[in-house]
């Protein structure tokens, strides 16, 4: 059984590898694979895009797991969805809800039975003390409704949405990867009819003319615009580092204009 | 069979990947898990905090290797030691101490034989040469005396211990983990019997009232103290970076006090 | 059946854990091994130099995937090459050619067969979509030619090589790892029959004499020059970081001189 994980904890600390311990120590035989640790601290956006571009790509049935979790020990809910053949247990805080975008859960339950916590159970690490001994029991077949009480919802993140206009989409940046690419909430399906030749791409100072089919349509550290892995337009620098060179940050504005 | 890696070798480099193919070489079943390769270069306190934060949460049978080195290749002995059921496997600088601290070693064995190491051993990498095959003969069942001579002792590190006074406790910061969180050398059994809504911490010119018992307590970007996830005091800063905001390093030192 | 990947994806992204999906969903036996996804973006001569000092270390039979390729959706070829009983998937950019020297491949294949590409196939993430498939398929033993055309050749990247003069050899840094050191293109051989306590090594404005047989041969901070675990000459500083204290970068000129 798959178990993954995605978490803010970053590559310094032992917190991953500590609940790779307490899954290896309930559940030998679980397969644990990380989809990330390097989410932005606290940024829980950012970890439910990540998965919303992420969880299709592993197989049915596959318990995933995430923790960007600034209310910790707080009232927030620790929570276990079931959706699509899938799992996914972590804080209810809309870590999910995009990758859940259009599904309906057919189980949601509070992770209320401390009989599945570690004890002491902390306040500051639920994904050792919970998410962790939950996901493992879980891969060796404990039923959700085991882990604690039926819930009817659960917490939504909301995208801001691009806006098509009759000459112009407005739309924004959303996400910034590690190379510096520019994720604009401008998807491919808002570009349906359009001449992508055409296209002028607005953001701050810097002006794309055109889509491009590769980053290396262009010359070296020249800017670039590209339908990305995420199907999302995005603002790329050939060879280079597009925030760097753009200075742009997550919410500036991007306007996408053509010749009518 | 359960091995752990926890370095100092950062994510650059193929240094942890180029041990796990040593490790699949020889056992191929061997069950890999990194507690971190983040531990900040040359820091063997750091290794041996997090260890001993560790190690209690990977079942009993465990092989821990730990590799933070800056005396590689020099006179200080490559050790074995197998204490309360979990084997270490490292160099003999004190890395295994404070998680060993209150258990005696079974036993303690100097890797000097070399049929277990790789041939030709480098000066500079026994992670690879040395630790990495001799964890993996090790899971494989090769008994620990094989690896070499026994030994009496082990080298062992001394962290500064907090002083509690009639008043106040003298403490100072051990340990900023990836989030810039301040981890002191005060836990929770030194606050036994102290009114924890009225202490009072005291770092350079930061003020923290009172022991909260979530991050999510105070507002965003303001100093909160909890008890973390190792037992310890912390000083954090609610969705931002303690360290960042107060300018605090290992060693500063932090003062609790309270109305008497 | 092993398989490894060495990427520039970085860690903030969760890039390399979906390769591992794409995997482990048509394969869930595959033992995946993270070489490195440190390698700085774009930089396919750092990918080829980690490859050719890793793969010898992992047994034979090994699938190693590498995806350094900033002309991903461009004309370059993705590739499949056999040699030396071992796999290398990637695109056609000399990713593989550092550690292929020396060797011929048994057989080189175009990935040109769309059956074992993810549909829709992304212009901008391969590894995703056409590595990551074929790695998997391959390590359930589809044969090589089915994945596409039989090719002739492959792109090589050349390397700056060390000059031996009749007293001195001028070399230069072509590596710089996670610690800062300064790896060179002088390997031991280049030294043979030269007195190593007698060699004075110049870099800008560093001079280091002797040839040390360990880090710790000097004292800290002290710039100190080794024998590597790449058999590489490298310039080090003792519990600190030769880059940042030298402000060397790579081409850096290095010349190594003795009394003769």
């Amino acid at each position: 059984m798959l178990i993954t994980l995605t978490t803010d904890f970053g590559y310094q600390d032992a917190f991953a590898g500590i609940m790779k311990g307490v899954i290896a120590g309930i559940n030998p035989k679980a397969h644990v694979v990380d989809v990330t640790h390097g989410i932005p601290a606290q940024d829980v956006t950012a970890a439910a895009l990540t998965l919303r571009h992420a969880v299709d790509y592993f197989p049915r049935g596959t318990i995933h797991v995430a923790v960007v979790d600034p209310g910790v020990g707080s009232g927030r809910k620790p929570l276990l969805l079931e959706a699509g053949g899938n799992y996914f247990i972590g804080p209810d805080n809309g870590i999910f809800s995009l990758a859940l975008e259009g599904r309906t859960p057919s189980c949601i339950v509070s992770l209320s039975n401390p009989d599945y916590h570690l004890q002491p159970t902390s306040s500051s690490f639920h994904g050792r003390d919970i998410f962790a001994p939950v996901a493992a029991r879980l891969s060796l077949g404990v039923p959700p409704g085991d882990f604690g009480a039926l819930e009817d919802s659960f917490a939504k993140l909301t995208l801001p949405k691009a806006i098509r206009h009759e000459s112009q989409i407005d739309g924004e940046i959303i996400y910034i990867d590690g190379y510096g690419n520019l994720f604009t909430n401008v998807d491919e399906h808002d570009l349906t009819g359009l001449p992508r030749s055409a296209l002028v791409l607005d953001l701050g100072l810097v002006r794309v003319k055109g889509l491009a089919s590769s980053y290396s349509s262009v010359g070296t550290r020249e800017f670039v615009a590209v339908i990305n892995s995420w199907g999302l337009l995005e603002i790329s620098v050939y060879k280079d580092n597009a925030q760097r060179l753009s200075g742009a940050k997550i919410s500036d504005k991007v306007r996408i204009s053509w010749a009518s």
